[in-house]
């Protein structure tokens, strides 16, 4: 492999996001690596709903955009130059990046759980860059070389299905599990195919949209049930039940809407547990004290944690298959129709192609 | 030891609920052991927070008092008759008894989870009696032999211990953990004996009233709370984190006030557990995306299961000392008085003797 | 379902072992159910190697035949009359039989452990009788409801399932996970299902003898390694990480051959498991200091608990397919020449059809 | 606090080992803290098992002295400068240093089991220097803040308290525990501290010595048993049980002697854990498959991870001690002596003093 020159010279598109609903195309310098990262030349990264969601509203929670910001954190690439202190890659290698980099050796990362470090870098949340861009710095330690048999987008999409992992392992799904998602997007979709990889016997996903839930059932999904927003939780737990003949073990819930945690709550058995991975409303009602004499448990998930070298395992054995999950590609020059393609919810995960040379899954 | 045949042929004297409000104190036959049950001869019953609740409501939730019923289900007595099948107890013997017993060999009976059993008999919750009575007759198997350094208070006693046995188990509380405890009633301070004795480094507790943390400082809390009803739980949450120099890892909810699991949910450092114990109304509005986000994570606990033998371990070696709970006594005759002092929330826990003959603790 | 009175009235043939070497086929009483038991007429029933043992030694380890006992415990039948107490069973039901039903209600039992309670019941181990016979009666909450779409001989494949089941699942198989079987023999094979059915990437699996190798790559072997008995522990430790790219996650030793357990302490990785589930010699020469300080733990099983409903999710759903271990099948009245073909190690499973009128799987 | 900086110039007088028997003390240049460490003026640093048998065998299995290396790892002092990248401690702060510091992050280190990571630095492990010396730099990552209320002493025997907690942690020690420790030398002792401030009803603890024994009634044992090097493993277990009453469920074997090994793996009760500790000879002979059927895990300790903080806590809330442990004292320039009374096994700790002016404990 050898990047020509020219090449790296030449420019670093990037798309920044200026202020809420001020999204830019526009020229970058190439940034140098520092002793323990690399730089990479960036081949494909999908748009998440947290992208639009920065673009369209400013903000998430208490992140708020306060300057110019590159989006994109769903992303792979390739190492074009290495930093003095890298010894586990080299120029050419294929890597997926995991977008979040603990700064701090507290407690959490000394314990495993870097994820919750609060002074983590992650890519695209205010104020840290994102990777949607030609040119890119990243710690090499949280750069996951490729196999041959897994392509760039296959290790772009390890960032969604971390998530579906990290909640799947924290729920305990395991053999013989019995399972309702709700939800059908994206994170609904990743949690399903890691349910099934981790031996559930049966999943039920639920969703407003019948097109959502036919994607599911080619996932793997064994019940779909559409819903409707005005149907009562305590109902819907009630059908869950009737469709899979037994109420589940564990619920994923992936809509963060207020009536779907309720339903999870109602719908799953005693002695489960509730994942939270959907995030909605800062105040929450529900049901908690049939929650608690149920012993269900709940559990949040807020992104993830050492699920990377699993997730390429998983891939590259191909165990499980996340290709079907790219429903549009755009080159990088035509950012803005891809980020409309998301907003309005169409397909299910949209990718940036963002090597001009290259613009294959 | 020679149960006189005279005393037992007496009389039966019961604690009864009749209807809401309507307490009676009336003799019921003396029953006969089946081939796995014993006949015991009570010596000391508490009276729970949920008698008292009976007695004014007339129900808990869905469970509704439909016909009489023998209060009581924290007791200890001796062994007067054996069944024809059981071989490890005999007259004699002093015990305590779990008054949860399982009918079923259902899955969460195999599975060592035997308190979420949906048929499981629980002394004095309707329809089935309790034990405030002279002779009672229960499943050997959830008799456990006191030895003779612990007091049949003692044994009854480990009924509310049990609860925060669990609570404590479930919330994970090891050596050094840093614990909130909101609520100083008896369950609230039976979980800090047991955070204590868990190897808790520093437990916090709060409660509306300053006598309940005066006994909670007795029991080897190192920091009290006084609250008032009206305090803002976001307030609180730090308060809780300045007096304690960090975040607790776990907090233990034993009120079951909306304000107060809000308070948890703030309070928890990130990855850390919520154990909701107290039971307050069927939905509640609580900060769940906070939680959520922070992988903080919320359990309930549903009375207890296999905590009898290590809480008579954890009594006859000395390490926990529950004695100090015990703040009234009256004979079984006095019931009446006996249930008003707790409805007035007069100390902590009111033991009822039963054993007209042996009044000791 | 209507089971002919003159069927039950006739015989009940039986496979009973009266000493060492002295295996015979004879007629014995219909039992009668007790209250919580259920007759069964016998369906399918696989040869184990345990029962090749005793018919072999006449005991195994501290378990020693004293009198006749009827051999059999991998079994599926059918419900022909229920005892006074069963509910959830009745005549026509088919089922597979959890062949280990705990007398006393002990520590471990409550605990969820039964299988560890030291006065269990369990079919063929002395004294207790077996099911290789035409009727049989068991507690009826060891009996388990087959789905229409799981045939009895997979019903009798449950009980080695089960071994395998709880291996991965005190091995902590999950996703991603690199796993080492040591030996190809029934219970190899069946903790390779499991292992995958987990979501173990990869799969490595040794054995002297190709064929049972074959096996196993049908079943799903990523790897397979043949071995000879004099190849040295940590020559073989270092191919199997040289052909696996890493040092497996878990091993999950099924030889119980000393050489074996050693390639399984050196090979696996640190901070890894090594599931024993092969009995060997009393006394065993390991590198436990090795194994210790890289924190790799040693587990064993003692045959299973709470397997069976999951067994069932899992081969109703097609996720696991336990059909092709069955190699062999004879009626029960050829039981002598069915014992032998296992004895001489041919195939894998032998399956003995106790049904005169159906032979089917 | 002003550390004189003539002080500071002097010298950096350190112990040796240059070769198996060759331990010197001699001046070496005081060292600059990189910009993530911190320059620690030591105060006590206690002398470890492993320090000594470097001394005599100038290696322990696979590490070999093959250049000269300071010894100690058992250490507190005082930070006197920081590096340019340090912002949690300051020139003063008095600290505990943890004496492994990973290199790499490495899947071990991002897992939160640093301690498993091959490559960790670690202190008086060759060829990596320890810090029995005036002056030393480390990580100060590692380096642990002392409340006032912790001695420099007990910070220093935070190392070997470690190996105790992170031996419980892993062996579930928790409320109701019984416990059998094999081995009164401090890693005995620390396990028997720690076992008690977890919750352990009873530990019975062994050793060859009656004085050991004496101190660990000191600190807490409840049972004490003096064995002979030739008792039988099988009789020692049933002793065991009888002075317990019951098996232990947990077993922390602290000697490496292989008959110890047997009698942890026989005495321990089934479902319960055996934890290695102990560093015995490279290959064991052990009654495995008796573990085995009974579920007896085996686990073994390398050193520990994640134990400082809450080390802190427990010694700063008084619910721990471990000053009894202290038993000699000798100023730096003694080593010798020092080390020559820790070879003969006087007393349990011997402390060096490495501040001229403070020798305080
Ligand atoms: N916790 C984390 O670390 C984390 C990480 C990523 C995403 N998330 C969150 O996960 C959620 C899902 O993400 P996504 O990218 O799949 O979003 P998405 O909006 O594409 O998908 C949500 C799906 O839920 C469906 N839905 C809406 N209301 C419903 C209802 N009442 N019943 C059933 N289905 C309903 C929608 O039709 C949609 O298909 C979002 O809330 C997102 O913020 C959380
Ligand atoms: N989950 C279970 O299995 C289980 C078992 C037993 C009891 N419980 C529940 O546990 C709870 C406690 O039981 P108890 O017997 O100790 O009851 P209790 O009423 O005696 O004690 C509750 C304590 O909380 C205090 N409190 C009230 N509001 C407060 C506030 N805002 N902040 C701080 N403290 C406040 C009260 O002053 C009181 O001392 C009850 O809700 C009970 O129903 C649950
Ligand atoms: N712990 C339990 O509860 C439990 C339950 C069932 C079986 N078991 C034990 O599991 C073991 C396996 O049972 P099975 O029915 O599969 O027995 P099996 O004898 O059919 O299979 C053992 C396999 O190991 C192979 N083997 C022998 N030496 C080997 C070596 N050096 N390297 C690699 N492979 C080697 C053999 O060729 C054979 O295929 C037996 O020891 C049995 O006693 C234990
Ligand atoms: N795994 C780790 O990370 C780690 C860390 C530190 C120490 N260690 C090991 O822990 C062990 C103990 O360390 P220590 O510093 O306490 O050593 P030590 O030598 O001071 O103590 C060992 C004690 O065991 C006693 N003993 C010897 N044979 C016995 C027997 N047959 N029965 C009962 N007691 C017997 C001795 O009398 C002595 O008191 C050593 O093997 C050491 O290498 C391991
Ligand atoms: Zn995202
Ligand atoms: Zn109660
Ligand atoms: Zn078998
Ligand atoms: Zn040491």
């Amino acid at each position: 492999f050898l990047p020509s020159l020219s090449i790296m010279a030449e420019e670093n598109l990037s798309v920044v996001l200026h202020a809420k609903g001020d999204l830019r195309i526009e020229n970058r310098p190439i940034p140098e690596p520092g002793p323990n990262d690399v730089l990479l030349q960036m081949h494909s990264v999908g748009i998440c709903g947290s992208d639009v969601h920065y673009w369209q509203h400013g903000r998430i929670g208490d992140f708020v955009l306060k300057k110019p910001m590159v989006l994109g954190h769903e992303a792979a690439g390739r190492v074009v130059k290495v930093g003095s202190a890298v010894t586990h890659l080299k120029p050419g290698n294929r890597v997926a990046i995991e977008p979040g980099v603990p700064r701090d050796m507290d407690e959490f990362f000394k314990r495993g759980q870097y994820n919750l470090s609060p002074t983590i870098f992650f890519c695209a949340t205010p104020p840290d860059d994102g990777n949607l861009c030609r040119y890119y710095t990243h710690n090499a330690n949280f750069c996951y070389k490729l196999p041959d048999n897994i392509t760039f987008e296959e290790g772009a999409l390890i960032e969604p299905l971390s998530v579906g992992i990290h909640a799947c392992r924290r729920a305990g799904v395991t053999l013989g599990s019995t399972v309702l998602i709700c939800g059908a997007g994206p994170i609904g979709l990743v949690s399903l195919i890691v349910a099934k990889a981790m031996g559930a016997s049966k999943v039920i996903i639920t969703d407003l949209f019948a097109e959502r839930l036919a994607m599911a059932k080619e996932l793997g999904a064994d019940f779909q049930l559409t819903v409707k927003k005005e149907d009562g939780a305590q109902v819907l737990a009630k059908k869950v039940k009737e469709i899979l003949g037994t109420q589940p073990q564990i619920t994923i819930e992936c809509t963060g809407v207020e009536s779907c945690i309720q339903t999870a709550l109602y719908a799953t058995c005693s002695g489960g547990v509730v994942l939270l991975v959907g995030l909605g409303a800062e105040m929450t009602t529900v049901p908690l004290v049939n929650a608690a004499v149920r012993e269900v448990d709940i559990r949040g998930v807020f992104r993830y944690c050492n699920t990377y070298p699993m997730a390429i395992a998983m891939l590259s054995s191909g165990k499980v298959n996340v290709k079907p999950l790219v429903t549009h590609r755009f080159p990088l020059e035509q950012a803005g129709q891809a980020f409309e393609t998301t907003r309005q919810g169409l397909g299910i995960k949209v990718m940036l192609k963002c090597d001009k040379n290259d613009q294959n899954p």
